[in-house]
């Protein structure tokens, strides 16, 4: 795996792009688009798939599975001319010498586009990982489902009821559009699937508590949709706490305020950080550890390399561009054709975002949707909900049937991938087995004689 | 979570049923299906899950996701009366005091039903497995989809012709319908489905070994089937050595006789070992780790123990009993009666193994079929197996479509579930990423400068 460089000044222009997500792709398809002879394209992921992120809580929640939500990066750029696809995790950038370093070699770029996106953020307090998982990989959203499922076989075996209430005890912490949707999928998962398959687990007894440092859910939303919101969480059984922070979680729970709520389940979808990438580039961050561009997308200092989606801050006068798969899937498009403009010599545009509106889903048949024009909720927001992502997963080909399918699933109550598995691939050893704390899974805990 | 006890002499019968595969399952919906008031039955698995493993290979070999094979035990038991679900591992048994010790607590018995399966046996060389993963679990089976795509995803960047063709060489051992079905769908994998999305990955180029340490393949078939099923194989791409014994695995490749193939990935379907559960019986063991069972299924010493299914050597006039679904199916409806029979009076009934034959398929479209009344091969033997297979799933309720579904990708040489996962949640902290040696992901390479 030789360094790949220029050989001679007649070599095509090589952009390599950092990342198979929505700004990722969008990028590498709007260059391939352009069937230009000159141009080599070289797409670099640390997985071998795209993720469709939005509907990633239905993994965690038990309702899909990995595969209904993500595709090989190859497959859907197979059909693209001049595109290669590289498996391999970037660790470092050489600027000056125009160096991407991955693990699974170094390659050199003329162009560079940084789509890596964002991970959580724990606010400094990085031992909350081990106790509260954020949801951003199959393999979290694996994990998630592993914990509550398992919370809730243990508690059919609790006798003490203290205990019982612990294990039955789940919170998520932040009121965004992620933590909406997370606790309205687990007020329903307790409320109405799991509750036929287990005898001792009533729906009275579990609780599901949404945590918002704020003073409202979904905050990025209409006040009058938050309130909507709200009362669609809680006809499912979520308590919502508003201004409250989390100030400790251990294994045991969480300290909210003054409060410690004994809970052996805890989710985070409170907050994320850019890519640590952007530490390579040299230049200042922001509090989200996201980099400023310019308005081409390109960052100071250096035109020919791009940062675009969750690791970019792109500030215009409309405020800041969020952090949504359509911001995502614009800026891609649009860096692709600034490194077109500049082949063809014609000048750069600057980046306008069309803001599209954002919804979240609460539940069962319930949606908040907000654009500019209009405002909706309830179950005509929801079949919105539905109509957009349905749109968007048909360029996933046959997966349209896999997402009919799991409505028709969902509307009835039904979850299809109810699966506890567990990190360890080898299991005969019988290293990996059923631990009474649903976090350490490898713990032996001696058995009543 | 107290030990369970008979309280007083009016208190039900309890049956303890270990195992939720098609055993286990089958001796609890039998003794259900009584609707005796009197008996109180405990199903007993370390998973959450009933796992259809003859179609585990797919999952495997990416053809399917593992929600589509399982089912929570759970739900499969939910309509049935008088039977509760324990997520648990059970370490121990007292025959003496009937109690059966787990991970979440210990259970009294009246009667026990053990249908705890087999494991993989390495034949002392219990550090092969690390290089070459065996197929009982799902994580197995996403171990094994990871390492295998991992292996194509390297090849496609790697320069160094010899090392290509270590990544692209893939070595099976084990010569039986597991073996089998893993070859051809390797085969199948490399020529048809992979060979659009990887540039430099030719199907040439790819090798697929089947090692037998037998005569021939599929050595429980007739000799004929054994040949057709081997031409098919070829047409895959497969090399076939029979009379070969495998005599070391490392992580560069297998020593097969008297030379040493050099394979990134080795799997191994050569050998099961019956339960470990089966040593605390105090009984000897056949070198499988079987123990005997006498005609009504139950072990020499304690008539209110019955072994069924792959932990049992039950010999008959006809042979052995053969480690497949349907033996332990019948043997666990078996073991059922006779339990009934006990508490009705009546006499315990000698089981009596009906041979319902035994097929394998070979990649996309062939198979071989045996059974007393005929043999079937080729394309017919495919489509009959697709029947079988579709008359089980069945009971599986929603299952079916996505077997239909899967049927017409697999015509159509697409793979939905070709996903690189890892072992390690916490992907964020750049603990597990890629790593050109794919048994070790989590080690780090320094990049070419």
């Amino acid at each position: 795996m030789a360094l790949q460089t220029k050989q001679s000044t007649r070599a095509p222009t090589r952009v390599v792009v950092v990342g198979g997500g929505f700004g990722g792709l969008a990028a590498a398809r709007a260059l391939a688009s352009a069937r230009s002879p000159e141009l080599e394209i070289v797409l670099i992921d640390r997985r071998n798939h795209h993720l469709f992120q939005p509907l990633l809580y239905q993994v965690a929640m038990a309702g899909l599975s990995p595969a209904d939500i993500s595709m090989p990066i190859r497959s859907i750029l197979a059909g693209y001319p001049g595109v290669s696809v590289r498996l391999g995790e970037v660790r470092d950038l050489d600027l000056d010498r125009r160096i991407v370093d991955s693990t699974t070699g170094a390659v050199h770029y003329d162009y560079l586009v940084l789509a890596c996106g964002a991970t959580h953020s724990y606010f400094g307090h990085d031992a909350w990982e081990e106790h509260a998982p954020g949801l951003k990989t199959l393999e979290q959203a694996t994990e998630i489902r592993r914990r509550v499922l398992t919370a809730f076989e243990l508690a059919e075996l609790e006798d003490d009821r203290e205990r019982r209430r612990e294990l039955l005890t789940f919170v998520v912490v932040g009121g965004g559009p992620t933590g909406v949707e997370l606790a309205g999928a687990l007020g329903e998962l307790s409320r109405h699937t799991l509750a036929r398959d287990f005898a001792r687990v009533e729906p009275a007894s579990t609780r599901v508590i949404l945590i918002e440092g704020g003073p409202r859910i979904l905050a990025g939303f209409d006040p009058e949709l938050s309130r909507s919101a709200a009362r669609s969480l809680e006809r499912l059984g979520v308590t919502i706490w508003t201004d409250t922070r989390v100030t400790d979680i251990d294994r045991h729970g969480v300290r909210a305020g003054n409060e410690f709520v004994r809970a052996r389940t805890v989710l985070w979808a409170a907050g994320v950080h850019a890519s640590a990438l952007n530490k390579t580039l040299g230049l200042p961050l922001d509090a989200d550890g996201r980099v400023a561009v310019s308005p081409d997308l390109s960052i100071a200092g250096h035109r020919e390399v791009f940062v675009i989606g969750d690791q970019a801050l792109f500030v215009d006068d409309n405020g800041t561009v969020p952090g949504l798969a359509p911001a995502a899937l614009q800026q891609g498009r649009a860096a692709a054709a600034n490194i077109l403009a500049d082949l063809r010599g014609h000048a750069r545009a600057p980046f306008s975002y069309f803001d599209k509106g954002s919804m979240a889903t609460i539940g069962r048949a319930s949606a908040v949707v907000e654009t500019k024009a209009f405002k909706l909720d309830g179950f005509i927001a929801w079949l919105a909900w539905c109509f957009v992502h349905i749109l968007f997963l048909v360029g996933f080909r046959s997966r349209l049937l896999v997402f009919l399918q799991w409505i028709w699933s969902y509307v009835r109550y039904r979850r299809g991938a109810r699966l506890i598995t567990t990190r360890e691939w080898k299991l005969d050893a019988g290293a990996a087995t059923l631990s009474p704390d649903p976090h350490q899974p490898d713990t032996e805990r001696p058995a009543a004689p």
